[in-house]
């Protein structure tokens, strides 16, 4: 299988703000070959995620990306050789890999998943790393409770569509963000919250959440930061949760500042924490049990958007900085026969 | 007693910045008749707080002060007459009162105090408001851990000096921020911080912190918000906690803006909590017994400003706000026979 040619997408240069399709590539290279102990998986899906465009920058804290080296990203696949005890061929499995088509692993990260709990692809949206966030971030830190009034920014998004169904499962008051009519009508009409605000168009934003949240806000899950987290604060009440989970407002600026004023959480008693879902790892079980039950029992969708052929992955990425796309993106390697379903729009 | 006159500290309108001695008022009035139920208690020490100073803007959420009316403030007096099953003459109180000599209470809001565990004059300081804003912030929020850095900005003031202190006793490392040379050397050479901080003349106040906090901070608590906060933001450790106490640095600001980004949680799994002192009402003599014991053991330092004189009371207000206040600013009324101490410096 040594001789055998395969496509990698690989950073060419790090973007200066939105990225553009020159600064990746796409190169040739061998297929692996697995040694002892280890096995060559065969990606299926990948994660097309916003918070790559932050492992760009020169020196971030998570590690990151370098010119001339593959992008890595969460990735779903099958196991085509195993010389490893703990894995054997035809298993599913979801790793950290190189946007390739198949990558050697030692086993040392690798999960199995698996196909009848749910959908492959949904290991990299509800029941993975943004259902992860959605779960934990409402259920550690956000913490509503019935009745409570609950706002999610970026609400269309994989994880606020997450969260804000997970908050009207709590029976609280649902409020999202979103930027564009067609997300709006989505939340509103077929997610059914409370309300939702379109944060382009709204004009006064305090104006139009103090309309849509009469009882002030108890917790915001805070997906895009920026002007819509201001207006937010101004209106919590007493005790407030805030969870910031996400910024994207403020990934392609090359500071990270905001305006915040902490005088808002003295005079609420506010509690404003951030998280990444690794603080959570040694509960993943939990939630993939809890959001796959949801699932199957029909009281929580999701939407996907799925772009086939690993050529097209530079272009799914920059997709997710013009505000047009909508359902968690993942790009498709290969068909996956029967484990997952239709590849557009709501499942 | 009621054709006896005594003087009151009235708001004279609502000051523009930073507080005049025109923006307050000393009128005459009769002292006041207890009815049946009721006490007349006598003030001896008046506490002067820079929170006072939002409370003379318009439309306050914690309530406000209004031109024309008396200010009232943390006080402890004495009880001169008693028509109440609850307290006796002589005993010694504590209440919000009108800055005037003599006040009458239903005694509903009243709390005896006891002279014979800490100086009378500690009540407004050190075993009052500002220790339980120190004790509480730093436990419940703060709970910082031996080795652990924790950074006090404000360190001087009745509140940052407690918790300075606190913080040393945990085994902390613990650096503090002030605004005077002669501050800097108490801390340093007194109490005995690890580092301290002159935020007026370090000039990069990153760089400075970053050299007083080699294993970056894991424990914030902030009096003043601004420049310091932004500073520390920068160095904070995973898992830091973050106690928003106080920011005097904008209390003479119209709007209550500030600078943070929100992103420095998410990347450090980091909490900012904001409180007052209120939430934790049912625990004060938790917090009085530790901190008097404390005292007792001269483990815990604290130090006083205290004028003599209700007519001097409104320059000790304004005097808050030039950076030259050093140790809780309080005014006495009456002498209190050997229930406090010396008048000035540290106890």
């Amino acid at each position: 299988m040594s001789t055998d040619r395969q496509q990698v997408v690989t950073l060419a240069r790090r973007p200066q703000g939105i990225p553009q399709r020159e600064d990746f590539e796409i190169v040739g290279a061998e297929v692996p070959t697995p040694g002892a102990g280890e096995i060559l998986i065969q990606t299926l899906y990948l994660s097309v995620d916003p918070g790559m465009r932050g492992m760009m920058e020169e020196s971030k804290p998570y590690g990151g990306f370098t010119p001339g080296q593959p992008l890595t990203g969460r990735s779903v696949g099958r196991v085509v050789t195993s010389h490893h005890p703990g894995f054997a061929e035809g298993d599913y499995v979801y790793e950290r890999l190189a946007w390739q088509h198949y990558s050697v692993s030692d086993g040392s990260t690798t999960k199995k998943v698996d196909p009848d709990l749910a959908p492959l692809s949904s290991y990299l949206g509800v029941v993975g790393v943004p259902g992860f966030c959605a779960y934990f971030g409402l259920k550690e830190i956000g913490r509503p409770r019935a009745g409570e009034t609950v706002v999610v920014s970026g609400a269309s998004g994989a994880v606020g569509l997450t969260a804000v169904q997970l908050a009207m499962l709590e029976s609280c008051r649902v409020v999202g963000t979103a930027g564009r009519s067609d997300k709006v009508a989505y939340l509103r009409d077929e997610i059914g919250l409370d309300a939702v605000i379109n944060y382009k168009t709204a004009g006064n934003l305090h104006a139009a959440l103090k309309e849509a949240c009469p009882d002030g806000i108890d917790v915001y899950f805070d997906n895009v930061g920026g002007d819509v987290t201001a207006a937010v604060l101004s209106l919590i009440n007493r005790h407030a949760r805030i969870v910031i989970c996400g910024q994207t407002s403020q990934y392609n600026t090359a500071s990270d500042s905001g305006k915040f004023a902490p005088e808002l959480l003295i005079r609420n008693s506010a509690l404003m924490q951030g998280f990444v879902v690794y603080d959570y790892e040694a509960r993943n079980d939990e939630a993939i049990a809890r959001l796959g039950r949801l699932i199957r029992d029909g009281r929580l969708h999701y939407r996907e958007n799925i772009v086939d052929g690993l050529e097209n992955a530079p272009q799914a990425f920059i997709d997710l900085f013009d505000g047009n796309s909508f359902g968690k993106q993942l790009v498709r390697l290969a068909p996956t026969t029967g484990h997952d379903r239709l590849p557009d729009g709501e499942r």
